[in-house]
This record gives structure tokens, C-alpha cells and sequence, in this order.
């Protein structure tokens, strides 16, 4: 019986998947890394016992176990490695919802949609919204702390993980937390696990924090002839107000939107800021008024609001739809950097010089409201070139970002993608410290092998 | 030279206290053990580097260091210990404030009431609220990951920590995070340090995210004649909206208050809520006559709103004196339990029933609307059958908490003083992913030895 038999024959028929057709499938992430590897299996297991059995199992034979969600991430965290395996959680999918406690606990397998789906049904809500939401599991977004477009209000996928199951490296079954709003006993090892990007443990299980129902927002949109008036509105709105999403695109992602949605957005603007407010009642109004009146006075050349939810969605979908629209005009490098508020214009503008450099089409989206960015390098696989130049800029627009002090991932993660950049980064000391932890929970170095460190 | 002189040598002069009259003073925290340790000296740097070159000179020479901030924890964090130092931050006391990214730099000896004015004059707030909010600092804030009152809405220290410096036991300064408002760039380590109790590293400075200034509260009182009543209304608003504070006082704690404030709180009450809700305009108003209402369809013996935020605050200041208040009826052993909020009213009636049965005195306190718990257990020292009841209670209103699905420490640590319930509460598999990470950050066990494990 060869090794991976003997994992075949230790978990329920149909877990372990070697047909080679599957396999390529499980290859990459939506990095897209023209260098992943192949897999020796994708095993997708229903239960916290299995994952258990598949990680004892891979201690014990010095298997490598990559894993994976629904493979959505943009950083290569889930891209397969050869020779190793690819834990997919896709079959992780229960759920059960307490409304009285007012939490969620939740498989990874689950889409993130169909998180906010269960806990809709009882009342509640599930803040997080990555722009991926119909798309990702829960677990990837734990794995990633993922961002998305409230949380410049109400925070990222941290904030809502009370507890966690985690298998580690050696197959051991760890319960961090729980359904309490509030526990300090003993070091915040749930927090460590969120955004570990499958490197420290498998989430096999999480407890959510849920919320009262968000209220209808009233959405305002405002083009802009330059992308520093932007930039200042954005300042001048979070000095005074908490709105529930403050979204930015520029020209190319405007046209490139258009193109495809035809909704009549001004193609001659040179940035478009989507923004809402969720306050209840009279507030809502107020606040979509003075975020109005913060876009006129910093010289927007259109403003328009409205308390129509369905014409507000409309625009946020627009926002949303700005990475497939871009993408339709070539390959994209999807970069993820982010900077202190205060610097967000000069990072668009450093791009925008970039750009005209090179010639390259550089389209810039953003959280704006946290100072997260996603420039989109936009480049042509067959022009060696062009490829070239397109894989520079995106080192250069992490270290234009790091220069302004700020960061080479916001909410996607290191991956395999920015590894390169994460010590130069986070500098030898933080380097050393990420490395101890490594260490401790994974000394064999099972767990996503080449991810982050 | 002894060590300690080379150690003092090494240090501006006056940094390295031996007197011992001082050291008397910086042997207990506010857990007053008895059993404190006295320090080989009191170390009181001003600077990164001076903490960096205490932790070189105690690692070289297997020193044992406490860190302190103001020494108000109640779990025992900042105890002394015999031979050891306890490293005092009380002279870091630099805070810069950015009003454009809105974040705020701050060394830790800080109060948290000092950052809250320094911010405040830039038009911004820091909002977590110990009820120690004057007397406590904001590095022990940081330790601790400290509660408070309008936590039920804004959270805890946690979620206001953008980015920290820490000096590792063997003296290594590191930088994690910064004031970038998202940033997954190699694990969540900042987050891993707060809430760590001074066990693995010294805080030594830390960026705080800010937000926009509250609006002036609403203010709710009411008195019910059962606990139970108290509760239910508890989870009735918090299923529909999110008040900014929502604290609960019992009978004992109602009757030590009115004792000494004399402001006319209903003795006979059994139970009294304190609630408050900033939204803005009307909202505010809206939502207090929600909660008046659910607090009569609760049962409610008396309800009082008012939107004067002196009369609001007064009412506050009485939830913030019932420590102080009950512990002039003897001495108090503070317990901090939280239990999933429908858990609630079983934990408070497990209490009473605790005290009927031994005849103790016990009062509770609580932040409800996080299911976090203060119960006070008065005990006489010198009555030596009594102070044993009351240590037995103190460790069986942890097990009741734990067997309702609850934590042995919501907010104030686990320190020294619940050092022994953690293993039960952990289990062996969490209590060795602490040990791993404690292993890999402090080998020697120099840092806090004796705290959390
Ligand atoms: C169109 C588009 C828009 C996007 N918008 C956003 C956005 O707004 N905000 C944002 O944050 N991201 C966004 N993303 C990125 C991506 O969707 C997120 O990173 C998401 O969290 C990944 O989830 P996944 O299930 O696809 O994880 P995968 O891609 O499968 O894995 C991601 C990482 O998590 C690890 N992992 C997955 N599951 C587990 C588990 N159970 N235990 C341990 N590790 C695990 C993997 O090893 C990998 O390192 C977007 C992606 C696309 C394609
Ligand atoms: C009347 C009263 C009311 C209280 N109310 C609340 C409340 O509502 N919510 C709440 O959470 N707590 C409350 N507390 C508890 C206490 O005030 C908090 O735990 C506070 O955070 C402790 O701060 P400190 O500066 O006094 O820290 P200390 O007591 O000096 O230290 C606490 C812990 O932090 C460590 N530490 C301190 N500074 C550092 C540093 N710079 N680096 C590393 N480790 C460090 C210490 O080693 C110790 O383990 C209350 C206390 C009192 C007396």
C-alpha cells in the first residue's frame, strides 16, 4: 500500500480525489501562478476528525498540505504545491445560528454569502463583504482577514471571529475562544490564526459575532476631474463622519465598467467616489448630504443621491464589477497596497506617473476610505516586454506604497505572491518574530509550505 | 559592582530605584496578594532604548522583569516578584496626535485618561473606557486588551491598536503594524501582544486609531424587582440596536452606592440598569425611548431617560463607583466572569443563590450587554472561616461561569491571581499552543514569570 493508500483507506470513499483532470484544477488560486505545482491529491473532508486524520497523516510522511478554500484569493496562499496535498474545505458547509447570544458558528466551507444568508434568516447580519462575496469561503476569509466594502465602518473579518477550531500541523484539534462578546484568558490566539494564511493551522470550524440588521443606506456617487479632490473629500468625511462604505475608481476603471455595464457613468471624469451611509432614518439622509456637500466643495463636477436602495446597489455593483471590467481588457497584476489616509493621493498620483512611464495601463480601485488601494496592472502575457515592465511596476508601486509608509497587502495577504517583499517590509526584527511562531506551531513545515515565509 | 550596578551604570541616573520604601510601593497591584515578592529594584526608563538594555542586562544575568504600568489590574499581572524588576513605565509619557489619518503615537505610562484629552483636543476620541479610565495606563490598557462601558458598542483595546513597538525579553526592539487602518502583511502579531499581560514583551509604545467625537448620550435608568427581568431586557435590545453602554447594577451594589452618593437610587430595587445610546439626533432619542420601553414590557419598576448629558453622566459615575462603593463594606475579592449573553441571568442567579447558601455577601456588577460580569465577593481577612468561604466562592463562580459556556476573565487578565483555573478553562491542547508561543518569544522565562502560565 503506497502512503497516500493508506490515507485513502483511513477516511470515508470519495475524500481523497487523484483523478488528474481534478487535480489541475486545484492547481491555482486566482493568482494564477504559472508556476504551481501539482498536487498528489485534493482530499476534501467533511469533519474536523478527518482533517485531523489528513494532517496526522501528512506529519508522519513529510507531506506538504496546501490549504484551500474556493481557491478566490489573489496573493497565491492557496496555490498547490507538487508532491503536496490540497485540503479543500468545500464540504465544510453547516451552520447553525443562535439569535438570543447572537452568533454564528460556522464549517469553512461556506460561502461568505451564504453566511450573510443563514444568519439574514434569524435577523441578523454578517458585516464582512469582500467584493468576493458570492465567491469565497468563510474560512479563506478568516485565513485572510479578509477586507471588503463596509468595513471602513465596521471593521474586517477579525472583528467578527469570537472562536475558532483549528487543526495544527500535527493533527491535534485546538478550541480557541467561543460565543463570549469578551474573553482575555490566556494569549489572543484566535486573532493570531486570523489572516495566517494557512500556515500556522486549519479552520475547521468558527464562531461569528452577528449584528442587529443594517439599515438601507443612502448611496451618493461623485465624479471628479482630479483624483486629489478625491482624496481630500475622503479626508473630509472621515474627520467628521463614519460612513458605511467610501469606495474610489479611476478613469480606466470608470471606461472600463461603462464598456461593459453601460449605466452612463462619466467617462470623461478622472475618478468617480461611490459612498454610503447606513445611519437609520433622518441621519442617513444627513450624512449622504453633508458627504454631497464634502464632494461639491472639494470640486466634483457631478454629485448625485439617492435613498433608493436598489439604484444605490446599482452603483456599489458598478464598483464591485471593476476587476472582471479591467480584466476583460488584458491580464491583470492586482496589486493590494495600502497607505495612511493621509497619503492616498500621492499613491494614486505616483501611479498615475507610472503608468506614463511606461506606458503600461494601470487602473487604480480603492477602499478608500481606508487608504487600501488595488491598482490593476494591466498587460499582455505574449509581449515578454510588456510583461516585464508590468512585473516591475507592480514591485514598484509596493515600494512607492512602503515609501509612503504604508504596506504591501491590505486585506489579500502575502501568498507566495509578495513573499518577496514581506522582509523588506516588515524589516528583520518583525521577519524574525513572524518565523518564531512558524516555528513553534509548524516545525516541520507541513503547513502551506512557501506561504508568507 | 553587584549586577544591578552595571545595570545602573548603564541607565541615566535615577532611572534604577533601590529604596526601599519605594520598592514597598511597587510590590502589589490592585489584587493586593499578599504573597507579592519584593524587586531587587524599580526600573522607571523613559525610552525604548532604556527598556531594551533592562531586558539585555535581566536576560544576561536571568533577572526576572515584571512590567507595570500603573498597577490598578485586578488578576495580579503586576505583582511582584522576590529578586526580580519591576520595569515601571510611568515616565513614558510622549503622545503625538495626526488629525489627518486620525491616529495618535503614545508611549505607554500614559493614563488612558491623558490620551483621551490629548486626542480630544484635535477633535477626535479614543473610545475604550475602563471604569479605571483615570488611574489606569495605556500600555496596561494594551496588556490587559481592557473593557469598558461603551465597549458594547465601539469594543475593546484590541480593535483601537493599529501598531505597536515591543521589546522582546532578549531586548529586541520590533516594530509591528503602523497607522494604516488595514494590513495583513505576515501574521496578525500585534494583535497577539495585546491582551498578552506583559508576558511577552514590553509595550513601549503603540498606535492607536481614532474616530470622529461622540454625540452626547441618552441617557436610561431603570429598576426592575428581578434579576431576570434586567436580563431578558438586555437581550431584547441588544437583538435590535446598539447602545453605546448598557451596565447593570444588583441590589448589594445599588444599596453601597446610595450609601455613600446619597442621590436617591431605589434601594429595593433588586437589579438597576444603566443604559445610553449616542446616535445622533433623533436617533439617539429614539433609541432611548426603545430601550425605556423594553425595559417596562420587562418589568421595569421605574424608568428615567434623560438627554442631559450631566444628569446621564451622574448615573454613569454611579456605575463607574460601585467598586469602590461595596468595597467599604470589607475587603473584596473581584471576580471578571462573561458568559454568552443568554447565559446572563442563570450566572447572576447562580451568584445570589451562592451567597444565600454561604452567607457571604456578593455583589454583581456587570457589563450586560457583553455578558461580562464584576462579581464582588466582601469578605472580613480577619475572620479566617469567612476568608475561606470567600476564596472557595471566588473559584466556584468561575466553574458556574465556565459550566454556562463562560469565561474565567472577561477583561481584567488572568495575571497570577486566576493563574490556576486556566488549565480547566483552556483545556490541555490551548494551554500548550500558550506554552509554544511563550517558549518561542521568551526561552528563558524571563518576562512576567508566574503570569497567565
Ligand atoms: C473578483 C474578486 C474580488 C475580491 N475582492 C476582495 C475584497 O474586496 N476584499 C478581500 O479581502 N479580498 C478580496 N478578494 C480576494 C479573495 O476573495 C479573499 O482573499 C478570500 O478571503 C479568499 O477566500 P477563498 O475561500 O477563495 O480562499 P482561498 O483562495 O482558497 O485561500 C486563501 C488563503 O487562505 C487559506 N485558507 C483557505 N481556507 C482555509 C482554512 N479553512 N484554514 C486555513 N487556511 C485556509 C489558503 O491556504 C490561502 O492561503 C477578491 C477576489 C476576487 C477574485
Ligand atoms: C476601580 C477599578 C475599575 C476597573 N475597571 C475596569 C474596566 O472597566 N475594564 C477593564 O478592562 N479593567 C478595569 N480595571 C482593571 C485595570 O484598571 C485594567 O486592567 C488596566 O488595563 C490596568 O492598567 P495598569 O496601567 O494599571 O496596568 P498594571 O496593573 O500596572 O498591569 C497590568 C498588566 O499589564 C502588564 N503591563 C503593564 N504595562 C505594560 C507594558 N507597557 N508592556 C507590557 N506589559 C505591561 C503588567 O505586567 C500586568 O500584567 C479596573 C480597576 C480598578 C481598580
Amino acid at each position: 500500500m503506497t502512503n497516500l493508500a493508506a490515507l485513502t483507506a483511513e477516511l470515508p470513499d470519495g475524500t481523497v480525489v487523484t483523478d488528474p483532470d481534478i487535480l489541475a484544477s486545484y492547481r491555482q488560486d486566482r493568482a494564477f501562478d504559472p508556476d504551481a505545482g501539482t498536487p498528489l491529491a485534493v482530499v476534501r473532508p467533511r469533519r474536523t476528525e478527518e482533517v485531523q486524520t489528513v494532517l496526522r497523516w501528512a506529519s508522519a510522511n513529510g507531506v506538504p498540505v496546501v490549504p484551500r478554500g474556493q481557491g478566490t484569493g489573489l496573493s497565491g496562499g492557496a496555490t498547490a504545491v507538487d508532491g503536496g496535498i490540497v485540503l479543500s474545505t468545500e464540504k465544510m458547509l453547516d451552520i447553525t445560528v443562535d439569535p438570543v447570544t447572537r452568533t454564528a458558528v460556522a464549517q469553512p466551507g461556506l460561502l461568505n454569502s451564504e453566511v450573510k444568508k443563514a444568519v439574514a434568516e434569524h435577523g441578523l447580519w454578517y458585516p464582512p463583504d469582500p467584493s468576493s462575496f458570492e465567491i469565497c469561503s468563510i474560512g479563506g476569509n478568516i485565513a485572510t482577514n479578509a477586507g471588503g466594502l463596509c468595513c471602513v465602518k465596521y471593521g474586517v473579518t477579525t472583528d467578527y471571529v469570537l472562536g475558532l477550531q483549528v487543526v495544527l500541523a500535527d493533527g491535534t484539534a485546538v478550541r480557541l475562544g467561543g460565543p463570549r462578546l469578551k474573553d482575555v484568558a490566556g494569549l489572543s490566539l484566535t486573532k493570531l490564526f486570523v489572516g495566517s494564511e494557512g500556515t500556522l493551522g486549519v479552520v475547521t470550524e468558527v464562531t461569528l459575532r452577528l449584528l442587529p440588521p443594517q439599515h438601507t443606506p443612502c448611496t451618493v456617487v461623485a465624479s471628479f476631474d482630479s483624483v486629489r479632490s478625491a482624496a481630500d473629500a475622503v479626508l473630509a468625511i472621515t474627520a467628521k463622519i463614519r460612513p458605511a462604505m467610501l469606495e474610489f475608481m479611476d478613469s480606466v476603471a470608470i471606461n472600463a465598467v461603462e464598456d461593459k455595464l453601460k449605466m452612463g457613468l462619466d467617462r470623461g471624469a478622472a475618478a468617480m467616489m461611490v459612498a454610503a451611509s447606513d445611519e437609520r432614518g433622518a441621519n442617513g439622509a444627513e450624512d449622504a448630504e453633508f458627504m454631497a456637500t464634502v464632494f461639491t466643495e472639494s470640486g466634483a463636477t457631478e454629485v448625485f443621491s439617492t435613498a433608493d436602495p436598489d439604484e444605490g446597489e446599482a452603483f456599489v455593483a458598478a464598483r464591485r464589477f471593476a476587476i472582471p471590467a479591467v480584466e476583460a481588457k488584458g491580464s491583470l497584476l492586482l496589486e493590494d497596497v495600502g497607505v495612511p489616509l493621509s497619503a492616498l493621493a500621492d499613491l494614486v498620483a505616483g501611479i498615475e506617473k507610472m503608468a506614463a512611464d511606461t506606458g503600461l495601463m494601470i487602473s487604480v480601485i480603492a477602499h478608500a476610505g481606508d487608504g487600501n488601494t488595488h491598482p490593476l496592472i494591466v498587460y499582455n502575457p505574449a509581449d515578454a516586454a510588456e510583461t516585464e515592465r508590468a512585473q516591475k511596476a507592480f514591485g514598484d508601486i509596493m515600494d512607492l506604497a512602503v515609501g509612503l509608509g504604508g504596506t504591501i497587502t491590505g486585506e489579500h495577504g502575502v501568498g507566495r505572491l509578495k513573499k518577496p517583499w514581506l522582509p523588506g517590509y516588515l524589516g528583520p526584527e518583525a521577519m524574525e518574530l513572524n518565523r518564531r511562531i512558524k516555528n513553534a506551531l509548524d516545525p516541520a513545515g507541513i503547513l502551506n509550505p512557501g506561504a508568507i515565509l
